[in-house]
């Protein structure tokens, strides 16, 4: 693709941007509102009483700790939706229901959960609007299965689908942003990481990429507390998807 | 994706089919057309005399060799856009053109000629029909950036891009068609490769891909004598795109 003349320069790289990549669970997905709805699903279908948003935060509180065993080197690398049921079965487990009760293709169809999650409203409209002069895609932890579902599901029109299974690294790993880059064979300048977090976009920016904030205030649900705003000066902050397009796509 | 109850079954593989994906050089693009277009602007630009089909040709003649120095282990893994580059080299070479004699901005820009390639007429059509129903991405032994762009370039609609430079294999080796489904948590027998190259076919059949033949007749030009039937009894058999979309989406 040759850069459009009035593609978005970032003040932070010095460089025309080429591609908008997008953390996506939280960024992009609504995990809380479609895990909560699927484990209310499954709670019914095995007449379990209990609260399925609590244990939705429980299963997701189990992401990072997880992918730490693999940054750290405790273990190899592992891919995210193999990661989701070891974590779905521990919390299972804690909360008194033990896996074992259940058959094994019951709780893989449960954490099919993570493919079904819902787009926030406005990622299609501006996604489609990013697309028309940018290459877009997730960056994301989740495995490509995962995201390739996810985006087909969801209805995202994403130009390249890579998961971070396939360079065997998870965010905020350099080599994640880097592998990127380098994958679609563009100098990290001129790759932006959308992000509602701006841990993430912290480790992009130190890995040469632009940056662009977007709060999800309700990520984590009513009494959410954390990346309420931009910690730092990101090369964009937009109120949504949408605000963003018209940002990155200045008329030229 | 759960697979719709009226998917394609794989008479060979005896198996739902929840991914369709495409040899794209000939198959999903015209290679000849489009490379000999731009070889045509090139030599206008430099002032050379040349029969740019003829050059396309032998660009394109270098492909196969060129892939089978890396497939013998004689060198270690070297992507497609960079063999391309080495390639156009060594044919502006033979052609008394010495490659020397022009910027490498230059003859990098040309070698984009491979992501600029025009999609058969029925091709965007038979995509977005298959995407209603599969996963549908490319199966090619282009590096992800190329597929990537062409993809973009001629408005493919892929759900997936993942080049077999991330798997580090080329086609025909068993590990590109047995880790495209992998990575798309798919049994073998679940994905389906669609190509215009009988060789091609069978070695997916022989990992256990279903498999899918669309005549190209005109890819290699007028006078071409290969591929012009199907040489087995593959799953499917259809005209174009088009006809193996109605094919593969049965009415249910």
């Amino acid at each position: 693709m040759t850069a459009s003349p009035s593609a978005f320069v970032s003040p932070s790289t010095g460089r025309q941007l080429k591609a908008v990549l997008f953390d996506t669970f939280g960024t992009v997905v609504d995990w809380r509102s479609g895990v909560t709805a699927e484990l209310g699903r499954f709670a019914a279908r095995h007449g379990l009483t209990l609260d399925p948003s609590v244990l939705a935060d429980k299963w997701r509180a189990e992401y990072q700790p997880s992918m730490e065993t693999v940054r750290s080197g405790q273990r190899g690398y592992v891919a995210l939706d193999q990661l989701h049921l070891e974590n779905l079965k521990r919390v299972l487990e804690r909360s008194g229901l033990s896996p074992a009760g259940f058959a094994s293709a019951d709780l893989e169809e449960l954490n099919l959960a993570w493919e079904r999650l819902p787009a926030w409203p406005d990622v299609r409209e501006g996604l489609q609007r990013l697309k028309s002069r940018y290459v877009i895609g997730p960056l994301s932890n989740g495995n490509t299965a995962l995201l390739v579902n996810m985006g087909k599901n969801a209805g995202l029109p994403w130009d390249v689908v890579v998961g971070l299974d396939l360079l065997r690294v998870y965010k905020p790993d350099p080599d994640a942003y880097l592998g990127a880059a380098s994958v679609l064979r563009l100098h990290p300048g001129e790759v932006m990481l959308v992000a509602a977090h701006n841990g993430d976009l912290a480790a992009a920016r130190a890995a040469g990429l632009a940056t662009a904030f977007v709060p999800r205030a309700t990520e984590h649900g009513p009494g959410q507390a954390t990346d309420l705003a931009p910690a730092s000066d990101w090369d964009a902050v937009a109120a949504d998807f949408i605000q963003l397009a018209s940002t990155l796509t200045p008329a030229g």
